[in-house]
């Protein structure tokens, strides 16, 4: 292999509140390397940056690729970063993380260019680049697990609004006296429509119905509740179950439904753990963007599953390296 | 004046269910001339393009300009457009105008370049080139009047979407069981807050208090009732009217707060007839965004009162053609 035709690598990760994934991605569309380790919320502050280059380490040592070839870092988050001073600024699941220059203490340890970039922008990227929503100009997607997090493509390029802020779709408020978020505010999508909202909802109804099935998946003990119990119960026919699940999908199609009034998207991607659902859950949202939104737009959009699993973050943060480095790219060779 | 130095021309009318506003401004952003006519809704399609003209003739009498610094016509109207085809697709109070290219008619007839675009967005361009909004990046211009049109300036760009549709947050669900909307969806933004949405709340409400101030305003007739009427007997204290203005500027603040959300935009416009109302309706907007927002994208915003009133959208309109006429633009001398 001549060096010309040697790839470009970019190493990305997107760490959560449970866990880290970590990829290494080549300038092809190739993911050479990737694993999920469990995030460590007790690093103090001072320590993260090691705690990510011991991650970042190991990426290099399972990719065994020519360091110099990397074409820089990704470093996802699940919360708000400023860009004026690109510091991470909310970042409730990894309150440790508040306030650092991540990508700037990465970069001076490592001496390879550095990126900061929020988990849901990383997932948008990724399956725009590589995923379901390959070649649209205009995507929107909806990372649903413990959270709702969004991102947003727009004209072929992430949009992140004037400080960096933009993007927020899973605190819009759908039902102004709703439950409470994690953001403080009341009724946003995500306390509706996430993970959390729908085990809330669900745990409060099978107090109700002590006949649900939900009680036999959670083995009695409702604190085991998950969502993916939720939706297979409502699979089998449980009607409690059934209710918080169609109480989930109509807030969730609302809030696609609001994204496709206001956005005119191509194609919208739902990924997360919470898509697994697939049809389940997509079926509805349809059907109520058909409903809710103007004939012109909601006949244009698909609405589609993410493809990517796990790894769209991981993925679009590598892409995030490549376009910031002026790597030529190329799609994915299936 | 020597040639070099004579401005450039563009002609611009912004058409609405009762009237039509029309302008001629000049590439150094002065008006030079406008008018206001009641629309003709009962035009049969056919003639829609001669009606037109004949208001656009009556601007270059008005307005005493040479025909050949003319750079080209805007036509606005409260509708949705095609893109693909350019055509109107979906326009409720100019039923007659649907399914007429109004661009290529108006361009045909009168030998200028001619432009179709959305009175919202006409507006917003409006706002951003010289009015409340200049010189920022990121902007969503409201015009609040019978209904709510809504357009959104990104990176100093007007952005339609994939077809032209984007922009449609008037037509956002707030409360999924809400009040019926012009566009056949419940709860939309403009079912709840526009002058057609206040003035419905208020007329059901002044029926359950004949105490209340509105019976005077409104000389004991509940059809001659106003949005301006309400937004008086509020001011001047009448709990009735209070309760409905409180009502239909929470739910206006709770969708500039998704917007700001969404967005984080660097400014949010409101214009339109209900803007009228000032602070009374500005203070309360902006409290829901701080209580509602999150804190990076709310502290950051600013949220003002449109400042070119009715005659944004024809100065929009204007911008439109000298842009894509690529007209040198200076902006207005104060």
């Amino acid at each position: 292999m001549s060096t010309q035709r040697e790839p470009w690598y970019a190493l990305s990760t997107d760490t959560g509140g449970l866990m880290t994934k970590a990829a290494v991605v080549d300038n092809l569309g190739h993911t050479i390397y990737h694993l999920s380790v469990p995030t460590d919320t007790t690093v103090p502050p001072e320590a993260v940056p090691d705690w990510l280059i011991r991650l970042i380490q190991r990426l290099m040592d399972g990719a065994a690729i020519p360091e110099d070839r990397i074409a820089g870092i990704c470093v996802g988050i699940p919360g708000v970063i400023d860009r004026r001073t690109d510091t991470i600024v909310s970042c409730p699941n990894l309150a440790n993380w508040e306030g650092i220059r991540l990508a700037a203490l990465v970069q001076d340890k490592t001496g390879l260019p550095a990126y900061l970039e929020k988990d849901a922008n990383q997932a948008a990227l990724g399956e725009w680049w590589l995923g379901a929503g390959q070649g649209v100009d205009h995507l929107v997607c909806f990372t649903i697990g413990a959270g709702i997090g969004t991102g947003i493509i727009l004209d072929g390029k992430l949009y992140r609004g004037s400080l960096g802020g933009a993007g927020e779709i899973g605190h819009i408020t759908l039902t102004p006296d709703g439950p409470r978020c994690s953001c403080g505010n009341r009724g946003c999508l995500e306390a509706l429509a996430s993970a959390i909202g729908i085990v809330r909802e669900a745990r409060a109804a099978m107090e109700r119905d002590p006949q649900s099935r939900l009680w036999a998946l959670a083995g009695g003990q409702p604190q085991t509740l998950t969502a993916e119990m939720v939706f297979a119960a409502a699979r089998e026919r449980d009607y409690t179950a059934q209710e918080v699940v169609h109480h989930a999908v109509e807030y969730l199609g609302i809030g696609v439904s609001n994204v496709v009034n206001i956005f005119n998207p191509d194609v919208v991607v739902i990924g997360g753990g919470v898509a697994l659902a697939g049809e389940q859950l997509l079926a509805p949202v349809r059907r109520v963007v058909q409903q809710r939104a103007r004939r012109l737009v909601a006949d244009h959009v698909r609405v589609v599953q993410g493809a990517l699993g796990e790894v769209a973050g991981a993925i679009g943060g590598a892409y995030m390296v490549f376009e910031s480095q002026n790597v030529p790219l190329v799609m994915a060779c299936d």
